[in-house]
């Protein structure tokens, strides 16, 4: 087999090309689906993969193919995304990275007039983040059958104005069928999100699965009272059992080994005054676990310290589930792939599971898939001071292209 | 001594007259200091004072004495007061009760025909409620040499009219020097604002002083992080060390006996979304007790506390000291008149300490002084919903009445 080796200073120069497609102060990048600036970005990649000679498909949710031909078109393409895609104050590489890997990727190929067995696909998958129009990974979701291409030509931002407009205004409603394109396999690059190849001093983050997750949102409500006229014994304060509930869900984490991970991420008090005592929290609760079984007994766990908690502080209590996403486990085959092409290019490497969720974790229901992660640094991203390093870019890029490679070889044994 | 009985229907005319000045939706009442309304219910003051023979003097703070004279004008006045301006969302009861028995103890004393030996004066502390003009219980802390008055003429509202100036305009500056007015004792008649009469089934609150209080701003501030991929040992949640501290707060409260009260009725998080791990809370912390000497050790507990719970979870804090209020503890020999008033009366009552701030916690520091508490319903106030009946202003009134004639007979003993 070849030596093929990235060229990093190039991807270098595409994330920081890319970057100004929307740059926002501080250095980050505020490229909201479907936006003047979401259009800029899709009409580069247009340009970019077709001067890479690629031709472009769009399918009717605007999600993008860029298909480089292999010497045996009867295989199922092999795609490589991510999203193009920010938050309002999102990073240079969050989704992007995963694109222009796919770009650098077919560039080294080009370099070396190399043509692999299946033909290669860059993806961009659209509205990932889901912060103009909820819920996140809407199109990789739609693609996968998760949701109908009506619920997404439906979704509306802050403004009323609907997805499928706001579609057609930038020009990239496509004509396939969301779904209806063949893949063979999806490899996806992303930055980790998180703070464990940092700590543990690792380049690579072998993704074996994406950790299933259920969100709740609770209210406690008790009695207001004046705070120096009102004795602890006649008190029902909601923020008290409120904080009890934070630590029963730091508990429920602790119970369920390294891998479980559970948070109160927003809490509201009424009327949240400094001598009334609270008579009502609104919070939210946030538990994942790599293990569907797992998780369930966390919920359980969860559900039952709310109940004994209401019930002692005399506390009225509502729950509502607003979200339950199962677990997701990668293709072996392809997680081996990556796990190979770490070693080989020497790099150190750890399994893990994601904790966010990703488009894969949507393409993994209907193609196999897996994916490779680099570190951020601090864990930040969603945030302008988003940082990952060039040696990091080049080591994600390089994994993933002997990744993509090994597996191409491996179709034809 | 003569047989005299307070008019409980007259009194309770003159609640629901005076409660059409800033009469707002839910029966309540919205007479912020020195407005329009404000000066509407003065002027009624002044009238009704005048058609019942006193002489109205008002000091250059806006305090306002109507004088009854007594046999013996060589005798200081006793006082009975309490205020006229509420909340913006206030009730009938909070403040004008304490002003309205009075005028009617003057009423049925005419009736009677009887003259006590020392002057009565009925009072009205103006700014109270502190919401218009921080802080709270100015214009009685000015009397009593807390404040100089300059401070209170330079306070400003939200839309920055100074004191002084609002005070001008409609027409409430008078030229007696704050303080400079003779006052042999005061009687200070309120709603309880807190739930213990009525849980006791007591009409009378013999009002023995005032908590002291301590009132603190805390910040922690850890590290944000997305809640799925931020492992719980990696993380430094402000919330959870915030809740340890909620929960520390009630303990130290319940460490320091029956008359302890700790309370977290404030608390900001940020960035307070649902998927990020909170990097920083602010709250507020507020303990009190009737004795100093306890809660200076409530507040070492806090502050030990605090220091512990930062460190354990490797937070940042931010502590500041926003109040710092004394214990007040009332005459001895007023409290006895008011547990007889009650006791002659009939009337079930317990002696206990007010939880609350009021006008009589300054006076005390220059005259002696003593509360009379009736019950609120549920222990609301500050509240349109705040309500007492008419026989529990009846009761208070009259328990009044008996500790100020007793009081007053005590004079040429």
């Amino acid at each position: 087999m070849q030596n093929l080796t990235i060229n990093a200073g190039r991807l270098w120069d595409s994330i920081h090309e890319t970057a100004r497609f929307g740059a926002c102060d501080g250095g980050g990048v505020d490229r909201l689906t479907l936006t003047d600036e979401d259009k800029r970005v899709r009409d580069w990649f247009c340009d970019t993969v077709e001067a890479l000679g690629c031709t472009v498909t769009v399918d009717e949710v605007g999600n993008m193919f860029a298909h480089r031909p292999g010497k045996r078109d009867d295989l199922d393409p092999i795609a490589i995304g991510s999203h193009l895609d920010t938050q309002p104050t999102g990073g240079k590489f969050d989704g992007i990275l995963g694109v222009l890997a796919g770009i650098e990727i077919l560039r080294t190929l080009d370099e070396a007039g190399y043509i692999t067995n299946a033909p290669l696909e860059i993806v961009n998958w659209t509205n990932e983040e889901g912060t103009r129009f909820s819920p996140a990974m809407l199109c990789s979701g739609v693609f996968a059958g998760v949701f109908p291409p009506d619920y997404a030509w439906s979704r509306t931002d802050r403004d009323g104005i609907r997805f499928d407009d706001a579609l057609d205004r930038i020009g990239y409603r496509g004509t396939e069928k969301a779904g209806g394109h063949r893949l063979g396999a999806m490899f996806e690059l992303h930055i980790e999100q998180g703070p464990i190849l940092e700590a543990e001093n690792c380049t690579i983050g072998v993704v074996t699965g994406v950790q299933g997750a259920r969100w709740y949102d609770v209210r406690l409500a008790g009695s207001t009272g004046h705070t120096g006229a009102t004795p602890m014994r006649l008190r029902r304060d909601a923020l008290v059992g409120a904080s009890e509930l934070v630590l029963a869900v730091q508990r429920i984490a602790q119970d369920h080994g390294p891998e479980a991970v559970a948070s109160v991420g927003r809490i509201d008090v009424a009327p949240n005054s400094r001598n009334v005592v609270p008579g009502e929290v609104s919070l939210s609760v946030d538990l994942r676990h790599p293990d569907d079984a797992t998780l369930a007994r966390m919920a359980e766990s969860f559900e039952a310290e709310l109940g004994r908690i209401a019930d002692h502080h005399g506390l009225e209590r509502d729950l509502t589930p607003v979200w339950d996403s199962p677990a997701v486990r990668f293709a072996p085959e392809l997680i081996a792939r990556v796990e190979a092409g770490a070693e080989q290019a020497g790099l150190r490497h750890r399994r893990l599971v994601s904790g966010a969720g990703h488009d894969a974790a949507y393409i993994a229901r209907v193609t196999p898939t897996t994916m490779v992660f680099v570190p951020c640094l601090g864990g930040v991203s969603h945030n302008v001071a988003e940082s990952t390093t060039l040696d990091e870019c080049r080591a994600g890029a390089q994994t993933l292209l002997n990744a993509v490679i090994a597996h191409d070889n491996s179709l034809i044994d």
